[in-house]
């Protein structure tokens, strides 16, 4: 059975998650406290170097580590990733755009609200909640006219996306000014087999 | 003919070129000096509204942005991209890896040296310094008994780490304690069609 090396609070470890579960593949979800040093030990090292979640191990003991990469290797012949090579390129120009410009400021704001470390260092969260508030624009500037990222169609891109932005909410980010990127949060949340990022 | 909207010194523009030349395909190069803001002008913003370089151009006028999209949309069906599912998201797996891990801490210090910003942020260098260094630690361990970073041949996962890597030392970063990862840089330079980063 698949393994998944994860950490429920993660908005990484969600994409996989709800990939999988939408899917209808079983999985194993193991289950590591990052805040604890749990996915920075030998044991788990030997899994993925760079010592983080997710990680998923397939039947054969091979690893593969990123969210996005894990997700492609689920989606790729099914309907969550298109067939067309520019169609494809762009799931992927949106899933290095979330990687890079979004979940930098996004969920690393998140993460340190969550767990109190945004205090003390109010001039680097303000700088990240910029960042994170130029992500969202170009984000509402896509959605307009647009359902979904790619192909007007439900695909890993929007997974991606959706991991931490329909929580940014938790990191002090206030959605409202972003009519286009509410209305596909509900798009996305109304898809067949979605779960909440709290169900594990 | 692609256009490669692009700024010299980039390492994340350079990839794109490097491929295109080692594949053999023309293109029409469009240099723009993104210290300057000709990345974030409305006629740019219209091909890529998150203001960035590099950006391909299509002959249909179609634009794809993020460097290792663009590597990804190139390489696949040529030898550059292996043909197996796992090796193709191992692929992408070290190129997200690359973008999150690496390229903000060795690539930003880089850059920050180059344009005299560096000076007055000695703390930020210098904590970007350590993670560069995680993350050439995290190559280096790949690396021991690897030639080239997926399935034993040189492919776009390579040309992605590549990138920065060898111009770190341009950032201050010491590559002497990092001997696979030296090793890895000749065989990659010594690939059929190599061409410097300051080849426009």
């Amino acid at each position: 059975m698949l393994k998944l090396y994860d950490f429920l609070e993660s908005g990484n470890g969600y994409k996989v998650r709800l990939l999988l579960t939408q899917l209808g593949l079983s999985f194993e979800r193991i289950e590591l406290d990052i805040t604890q040093g749990e996915s920075r030990t030998p044991d788990f090292l030997a899994r993925n170097p760079n010592g983080r979640i997710p990680t998923l191990e397939l039947e054969d003991g091979s690893c593969l580590a990123e969210s996005n990469a894990i997700q492609w290797y689920l989606a790729d012949g099914t309907d969550f990733l298109p067939a067309s090579a520019l169609e494809r390129a762009q799931v992927l120009q949106w899933m290095f755009f979330e990687q890079y410009s979004h979940e930098p400021y996004i969920a690393v704001v998140r993460y340190w609200v969550h767990h109190g470390m945004d205090v003390g260092r109010e001039l680097e969260v303000a700088e990240r909640r910029k960042r994170g508030y130029d992500a969202l624009s170009v984000m509402e500037t896509h959605l307009d006219g647009r359902d979904f990222f790619v192909a007007g169609r439900y695909s890993i891109a929007d997974i991606a996306l959706y991991a931490y932005t329909h929580v940014a909410d938790e990191g002090g980010f206030d959605l409202a000014p972003y009519p286009e990127l509410r209305s596909w949060l509900d798009r996305v949340a109304s898809q067949p087999g979605h779960i909440p990022i709290t169900r594990s």
